[in-house]
């Protein structure tokens, strides 16, 4: 079967809101409609699905088939990993596997892939030349994360009393495309240059840690409101013009726009030895020469964090639970933390679980360390979804089947790993029934 | 001070969500620069509230003064009552009170105002000269509980393994107006009318109870979708007829527009003795001569029953929880219950309890009759809270101002309750201290 140009695609089965697809109908057109000799596909076979934001109907308009058997297929797609019983022998796959760590909760699907003799691709692997991954979805996850954030900030402020246009901004799925959905942000944004915000949640500043994928979609959101951003040594200054300003000429003095600050390591760490600048280089090889500053020097003034770094546990946290504690005493104005890297326990260390689309927030209240799941009460909400994307389902498939839809040719027609490019080759976890990559790493 | 023209607007307290006002700015700068021979109102002054749809500000800038301080306004004026420790003695107010019918839970609250000598208004006691309410939200309540309960028919129906275009709507106070809320929807529709709905539901018939302006809202919402409206007498022909179009031709068979249909009191009932036809003054004069059919001719027909009918004790229960679970046991198809007149354990037995605008929904499970705050699950979803107009705050409270505006003058520059027009009289409660209708009852 392996490399018989016939390529399957499976109806998703880890969680219910997962609506993308690896390849759209117009990718399938184009494939197919092409021939083989160029393409590499010459069939393709999609198990059927009600929730897959493309309607079987649409896959079939192209000249797809529809069916539960993937048996025939070479190569079978999807997001996430099949069953385990839908896994055929002999065959290649390709979806995001969280194995190649060998993530603990993942090895029976890794022993199931192995005894079947399985030839597995983990997209996370496959990076360009430049050592970029190809196919990730980080920008939708800052894109969806942000707006579901700020739906949850209108809740979270009528709850401490305070109408604002965020109440009037529903979360990201709720909007038939990503478009409308910046259309309704817009919407948010006039209302804010037009009616204000409360002076007394003002300066509302909000915090972006991180410069990737992930930061920048957040920040693509984030700029569709009236905003200014500030240097992160400004921050204090701009927490003292606008108490001052914030003296009220009259009661209903109200502020037209919203501050942000994109933080990177140079803002949360300094050498413990002070009379040293900062240096990225040392700092990554030795973490353990630096203290934590971002709770004293970026935290009091911040009104919402959004977390959207890269960490690991040899660097310094961004917030411990003891730093945030004590922040809380002191009376810090922090309202929320929009968790988009979804670290569980990392870099901010009371986000101690995943939230749902459903139910997107918990509320933790420091001052008893307990976690709640309303939005009324003392505390701050956070949010940690890990499935964001999923929100911005038909983009998401776009863009992501636009580079899939590249190489998915050489995956579905050739038999020997040797013949495939380098990156793809590099992407490939188990091989016919033997482990590639950890056989690589350990000689 | 009763009688002096200055008019107090309260900050409302009674629900986080409550965000009307009973006179916008607009209708205070007509009071105010009319003057006050013309409107009977020489002063206004509102409570700050940083919850209110409008904002202290656009009050201000009107000429309306802004303080708590209400202590020279001979009549006050609210949506809902204000806290008992803020009524003032010897003034006249206006709100919903619910004490007419001497509500238990109100006793404290009438109390109170006799005690202070206050003269109370009720805005639901104002009728016109045809008897119809004049001051009222339910065509509100109608439009925004039906938008309500087309977002949470998305979410279930994504548990049940459908996606649907009613997943990308959000609730109604998501929207910054009625209009963009309207423009949601029918985006919605024109997703049904070109993408469809997946077979596996359809048909989608919602089943609307009643015709007064609950009912009319919430079809004017639904018509926004592509629809056709059955008669009652159709409903199994229907039925029927969808069933065999189901036949999959092809597994990924689509449908393309949503049902409606409207019952009243005719199709719900049926005389005792079975000879004699439906009259409606009879069933009024003796609903004890009738027996219930709805369970039998329309429920098993229903996907969504929306209930915006008026019912009391002395009438037979549109659905008791038993007729439930026997149409359950026999696989009928209803998914869901929006209860926009939230009767509770009225006219719809299992309804039981209210539901809030963060959290609308709880989830019935008829076979154990157990209760879940979850979407889900078995058994079906019920929407009942009880404070839906406020979700259109703007247009509700423009809406309610328009009307009371025209006679606040009234009541608002006169001592003498004789003086004012009868529809005015007839609504007041208490009266310096005194009842006057539960007075006028005993008599």
């Amino acid at each position: 079967m392996l490399g018989n140009g016939v390529v399957g695609i499976l109806s998703e089965s880890v969680n219910k809101w997962e609506r993308r697809a690896p390849l759209t109908p117009s990718h399938c057109a184009r494939l197919l409609h092409s021939g083989r000799d160029k393409t590499g596909v010459s069939r393709i076979i999609v198990q059927p699905s009600t929730k897959r934001i493309h309607h079987d109907a649409m896959y079939e308009d192209v000249g797809c088939e529809i069916s539960e058997d993937l048996s025939q297929c070479g190569l079978i797609l999807g997001i996430k990993q099949p069953k385990l019983e839908m896994i055929l022998p002999d065959r290649a796959y390709a979806f995001f596997s969280h194995t190649h760590k060998a993530q603990k909760e993942n090895m029976p699907l890794l022993d199931k892939i192995l005894a079947e003799r399985v030839s597995l691709y983990d997209y996370e692997l496959i990076v360009g030349d430049h050592g970029k991954r190809l196919l990730a979805f980080g920008k939708y996850a800052g894109r969806a994360g942000f707006i579901d954030f700020l739906r949850g900030l209108g809740q979270r402020y009528l709850s401490l009393g305070y109408s604002t246009p965020f109440l009037s901004l529903g979360a990201s799925y709720m909007y038939t495309s990503l478009a409308a959905a910046k259309a309704a942000v817009i919407s948010v944004g006039e209302e804010i240059a037009t009616l204000g915000l409360p002076s007394g949640i003002c300066p509302l500043v909000f915090v972006f840690t991180g410069s990737g994928n992930v930061s920048s979609g957040a920040q693509e959101i984030f700029k569709l409101l009236p905003h200014t951003f500030v240097d992160p040594s400004r921050l204090p200054e701009l927490s003292g013009t606008a108490k001052d300003a914030a003296q009220p000429t009259r009661s209903s003095k109200r502020v037209f726009h919203v501050y942000g600050c994109v933080v990177t390591s140079k803002d949360m760490v300094q050498h413990k030895d002070s009379t040293r600048a900062f240096d990225k280089a040392d700092y990554y090889a030795h973490p353990e020469h630096y203290n934590p500053v971002f709770h004293e020097r970026i935290a009091p003034y911040a009104s919402v964090i959004v977390n959207c770094m890269y960490w690991e546990k040899r660097f310094p946290r961004l917030l411990s639970t003891k730093q945030f504690q004590d922040l809380m005493r002191k009376g810090c104005k922090l309202i929320g933390i929009s968790d988009i890297t979804c670290d569980i326990g990392g870099s901010i260390e009371f986000v101690n679980q995943t939230t749902s689309i459903d139910s997107p927030f918990f509320r933790y209240d420091p001052v008893n360390d307990s976690y709640h799941h309303d939005m009324d009460g003392a505390g701050l909400i956070c949010q940690a979804v890990d499935i964001l994307p999923t929100e911005f389902a038909k983009e998401a498939s776009q863009h992501f089947g636009d580079i899939l839809s590249q190489f998915v040719g050489n995956l579905a027609s050739t038999r020997d790993i040797t013949k495939i490019p380098a990156h793809l080759t590099r992407a490939c976890i188990t091989h016919g029934g033997v482990l590639t990559r950890f056989s690589v790493t350990q000689t």
